[in-house]
């Protein structure tokens, strides 16, 4: 039996998290092995390299730079947590995958976004997820929620709004592209509504199989 | 006035260093300017990104992490040192560039010359050396010139011979494919003998400006 492959996007504050781990759960009292996973997982060389990207020090970080380190972390990250579990029947859920790269580097830091597909299509090496699920949400809102939740704050979440409203336009611009294995839902729901709608799409998508 | 960007490969021990270093206060009693480096060359970022992969527990890093590591490391330090001094009109004289990348992650580690030349295209984004001057020797000579000087051996030192034999056969590939950027040098002579070589190639480059 092969695994299945599920990444989930979009802006911080959409409620990634919380879904993902209320999506674990559920699947797993349908019997089912799961996965929860984001880059860079707990795998020590990604997270030495995200730990990198992250530094808020390092200020002048060039964007291809950035987008390379990504791609690194990515590549390491896969290897040795999502394609031992594909492989041994799992499904997985990947907070946040190539997409990521695609919509920030890509577009939102003028790179190209198929310039940023290049060197991922070298780190992934064929690997793509079955379903992407993208949690569309205006920027100010995600950015007041993370506000009231006291999360520390990161050198992404310092950009100006008018970078992160690029990120949701670049995010539309794939959804046209990847219309077969991206799905949107409206992420400025209550998180029930949103949680509904994600497990349903979800299960589906495992129907299918 | 434009700079001219000079790039130095070839194994450990083939005697780049000492022949960078000679060639370097050379040029300087011609009157002319010079940088000397080599990726990470003291850029913070490029210098973390190679502390980790040269980082002798990280055995399981993965060959196309590494790919882009190095891409990314290089990136940093193009932006950071080399394009500047170009700009200024400098001679840069940069010990290992794309090649080493091409030849021992593309060559040697099997991932395809084409593949990772791909991600440093990404990095460089149009920027190459004017001339690449390959120091060729046998890697058995290179080791023992490294024992003998007793200098901290590293994880990629460690890899078996027969890695090194095929990293000198990925530069020859380059050196076919490039003939018009690349000029073998036998280092297998004295030091004196091979400085002189190098020395009337740059110059014979730099008349030719």
């Amino acid at each position: 039996m092969n695994g299945c492959f599920f990444s989930f996007e979009g802006p911080e504050g959409a409620g990634k998290t919380t879904i993902i781990s209320k999506l674990e759960r559920f699947l797993r009292e349908q019997g089912m092995t799961v996965l929860t996973t984001r880059e860079p997982g707990g795998v020590r060389i990604a997270e030495a390299i995200r730990s990198l990207i992250l530094n808020r020090e390092y200020t002048e970080m060039d964007g291809r730079t950035e987008a390379l380190l990504y791609a690194a972390a990515r590549r390491q990250h896969l290897l040795e947590r999502i394609v031992p579990a594909l492989e041994a029947g799992c499904i997985v859920l990947c907070d946040r995958f190539v997409d990521s790269s695609l919509a920030y580097q890509g577009f939102a830091r003028g790179l190209g976004i198929e310039e940023v597909w290049k060197i991922n299509e070298f780190a992934i090496d064929g690997y793509m997820p079955d379903l992407t699920i993208y949690f569309d949400l205006d920027p100010r809102i995600g950015l007041e929620r993370i506000r009231h939740n006291a999360r520390e704050v990161n050198r992404l979440d310092l950009e100006a709004l008018s970078f992160h409203d690029k990120v949701r336009e670049g995010y539309r611009r794939l959804v046209e592209r990847f219309a077969d294995r991206i799905v949107v839902i409206d992420a400025s729901r209550s998180l029930d509504d949103v949680f509904a709608e994600t497990a349903a799409v979800v299960l589906a998508r495992l129907k299918g199989r």
